[in-house]
């Protein structure tokens, strides 16, 4: 059975420099090249296509994929284990419930133990500031000594599945969604998108998500404005990342303090609440002192300073001043009448882009498929060209 | 290798139409024809078979299986676990309280995260009256919708682990199971089979086994009696299917408050506790008010109640006015002077049924892995066949 | 492609009469031959160099592997996993607050009733003397009823994840890393180990290690020193299992009070705090008259008891001592001034082994894979010769 369609993607994959990926890991977009990230997005086409065509891209017999959330989660729950699933790999849950990682145990004794057989750890670590990527590096770290040392026969790689920094598999997917929507990655070029700060009558959303987006969509050639309220600003150095990204790719990064300016003849819109930097910085010291006063009396000051920008709402009126913008939400979304009071958006301007949002989470799986194939084989365009030859069915 | 006998087996399937069952769910095992319900038989046993003779019946290289249990339980989460292994399908649980669902996610768009890969949702939900079935067809619809925009690349099968209404993978384990004790299904005509209440010092059980059993035993020819309590009645749409479905197979259906006469010349008896529908329904409202005072005092009204029924028992002496019945229970009974003071059954009666009682239960599996074989093969005799000249073994 | 270095060590393995473990359970390693110890040795050999040679050892294409820890477990957790992952196993967690096992089930139902598509059952239940070896002992026997009843289609194999009297996944790979530290099964003969108790900060450690090490290393012709303070005992009859062994192996086994006589020339020292034997039965029996005064008592004198040995670490000076002996731990361990202010050994020692102590815990999970295996395929040869010339690979 021939598929055209498949082997030009393949024939496209071969044109991208991602060498560098293999045995790497995947903690920050910008960790990686243009033609690396490019690379993600062919080879989440790809499997797509072949799962869809149905050529079953399992490429391990047996392996296992160790995950770790920090904090609760369905959606990249499922992502990561339908990712791990196409290809193959068995997730076992690293529960610190169930572990004895609560017990003094150091993190490079628990990173060896469970990857004796471990060819990907995925991990989410979002709720303190300057804490969940660290660990990642620190996890990282770890497997390398254990491999370099004889004590693991492959070094696992690390995915990033949401840190206090990046959120690549959320910005990537975006990205991915926006590259069907305008019909390819070139035609992101000259693209305005607003990452706008919404109100939410919760606190301490993290930040991941507008700095992945920022940090990444700048990237492409496109007019990125970040839009949020005075004190809400985002990490400075993502908003480095972000400028030097539009430096290089001719887009452009510029931060605002009103949601209609950034929102003005927007092509894409992505209205989200998070917390302040500099308040999250704050509550991880609290944390660190274990001052639960102290982190009660800063929730109460951070739900009443969010009561100030309760007009931070994408309206339908705020959406009449896009150029018919793509709205954009990595959900769950706090919908004004649905899910809360008073949140980030309007229901109707929702309700109309609840398809399009549920098709821009159905990325993430593959994009995570996407970092892990990238990362364990060393000749990828010749991995998947077998993989079309063997024609191995999904469904017998 | 010739394997004659599954060969027969797939011939006679061949003359079930069970085309509707494609792409369909299975929530109530009155939503199917006889010719379905006599394919799902058909099909375990074909897969048992299979099994036995160490041919793999592995049908997916990858795919997921999501559960969702609302409420503890061993043998259907292994029963849902084993199913979903033999076919090849892995089993992501989505834990609510791993999960955002208690955090105002819409049930949409939960069914929608976790569905992009999936092939199943088996969902146990029995807890509230006219809750548990309505969420899962609220969930089918919720799949339904994203297959059809496009957000979904499979339509995952719903399978109903146990509902408010229905247990169906329960009532069709011990249907094959008379089938198996017996001799055939077309033998079940005429027997006589007494589902009755039964004491236990516990309350609020669940009325979906005995819905179950009517509902589906009525279809056979069979002579159905249900005996209970003045008060201890089952939902009078249940009693509606037994009826209708009793007409037209030529057996017959009534209910009856002695639980001596159920059983006297009974073939089959199946002794169980249930709650009333009606203090089911009370229960369900105290909850949705969140009346937890409510909810005390209705447990020990019906714990009171319960107790005035004692004599409820299946005893040696009951045992001895029926035709020497084959004793049926969903496991685990409340033994009398084993697991309570006093119960549903006997200490002696229930040793004396243990290997059959346990062989009952192994056919759970085969049933479940045969619903949703069928749910997502639309040429089963095709695949079987397949499958068959394939001779992949299970065990290398 | 030819893998001369495996077909010679299948050859060795052919040498060695294990007929014996086919169907059988691996409880304690003193049930065992010395045949059947070297075999599951040299099987532990193969399978981790067909992995390292990309020939996938997935001997199974589906089937359940049930867990069961109750107690809370990384390593072994995820050793388990990483065998039945790599056999083609998939694991299924029995977990009691999941379960109704607490609810007055019988444990002979409940193994029934997880085991119909069961290969394997692992267990760690190490709490409470007397319990743990009889719980699995009876949960064998449960299923093997069931097997010859015709309830089970299958016998699935008990594999001991650590009881009250031995640890046998850990004590094997302790051994499997001494045989690749000193260059093969007989070049133990006449090699001194101390297995010698430590203090720790903390009380009730399992004495499944020192005596899994003891009723272990006693038959490879050691010279197997047992040290501890007084009152810190074994169980008597594991004690008795190590003269026995130490007697026909042409080793010996003795207990001394000190320390310091236990590592003078010592080849091989494993420091490790444990509970003394006695206290664990008061333990016991405290628990089960549910005495939770009595256990905070008996916890009180227990830490008091510790800390009167505290002198009794492993450090630079004792190892010394030592024939530049291999320090062993089962991890994790308490390590002086890192995971606790005063343990059981000197960080500088700790972190000289840090490499060779994950190595010795990187055999458990082949262990325990050979473990399995040896008791699945009866002809174990035969089934690793056709593996070798089928050569699928594990990663494509």
């Amino acid at each position: 059975m021939a598929h055209p369609h498949i082997e030009e993607q393949i024939r496209q994959l071969a044109t991208l420099d991602c060498a560098g990926m293999y045995l790497d890991d995947f903690l920050l977009t910008w960790d990686h090249s243009d033609a690396e990230i490019a690379a993600v997005f062919k080879v989440a086409e790809i499997l797509r296509a072949m799962r869809r065509e149905n050529i079953s891209p399992r490429l391990f017999a047996s392996g296992l994929a160790v995950s770790l959330f920090r904090d609760n989660s369905t959606r990249t729950r499922f992502s990561f284990s339908s990712a791990c699933n196409l290809l193959g790999l068995t997730v076992q849950d690293l529960d610190e419930g169930k572990s004895q990682l609560a017990h003094g145990e150091t993190v490079r004794e628990t990173a060896n133990m469970v990857s004796f057989m471990a060819e990907v750890i995925g991990i989410r670590d979002d709720m303190y500031i300057g804490k969940g990527n660290s660990y990642m590096r620190e996890v990282a770290a770890s497997v390398e000594q254990g491999f370099r040392a004889g004590i693991l026969e492959q070094r696992p790689t690390l995915v990033n599945l949401q840190c206090d920094i990046d959120h690549p598999t959320q910005s990537m997917a975006d990205a991915l969604h926006l590259i069907h929507h305008f019909g390819g990655l070139e035609k992101l070029k000259g693209k305005k998108i607003a990452m706008s700060w919404a109100y939410s009558p919760s606190y301490g959303k993290p930040l991941s998500v507008p700095q992945g987006v920022i940090g990444l969509m700048s990237r492409f050639g496109m007019e990125v404005v970040l839009a949020h309220p005075e004190g809400y600003g985002v990490m400075p150095e993502v908003a480095e990342v972000a400028e030097k990204n539009a430096a290089s790719s001719g887009g452009s990064f510029r931060t605002t303090s009103s949601m209609a300016e950034a929102f003005a003849d927007a092509d894409i819109v992505y209205p989200k609440s998070w917390a302040p930097f500099q308040a999250m910085e704050r509550r991880t010291a609290l944390y660190g002192e274990n001052d639960m006063a102290g982190i009660k009396a800063l929730e109460k000051e951070l739900l009443a300073q969010n009561s100030e920008y309760s007009a931070w709402e994408c309206t339908e009126e705020l959406m009449r001043q896009t150029r018919e913008a793509l709205y954009l939400h990595c959900l769950p979304a706090d919908i004004s009448g649905v899910s809360c009071r008073q949140g980030e958006v309007a229901a109707t301007v929702f309700d109309r882009f609840r398809d399009p949002l549920y098709i821009q989470a159905s990325y993430k799986p593959y994009i995570i498929a996407a970092m892990i194939f990238l990362a364990r084989f060393s000749q990828p365009v010749e991995s998947l060209s077998r993989l079309l030859t063997a024609g191995r069915q999904r469904i017998f």
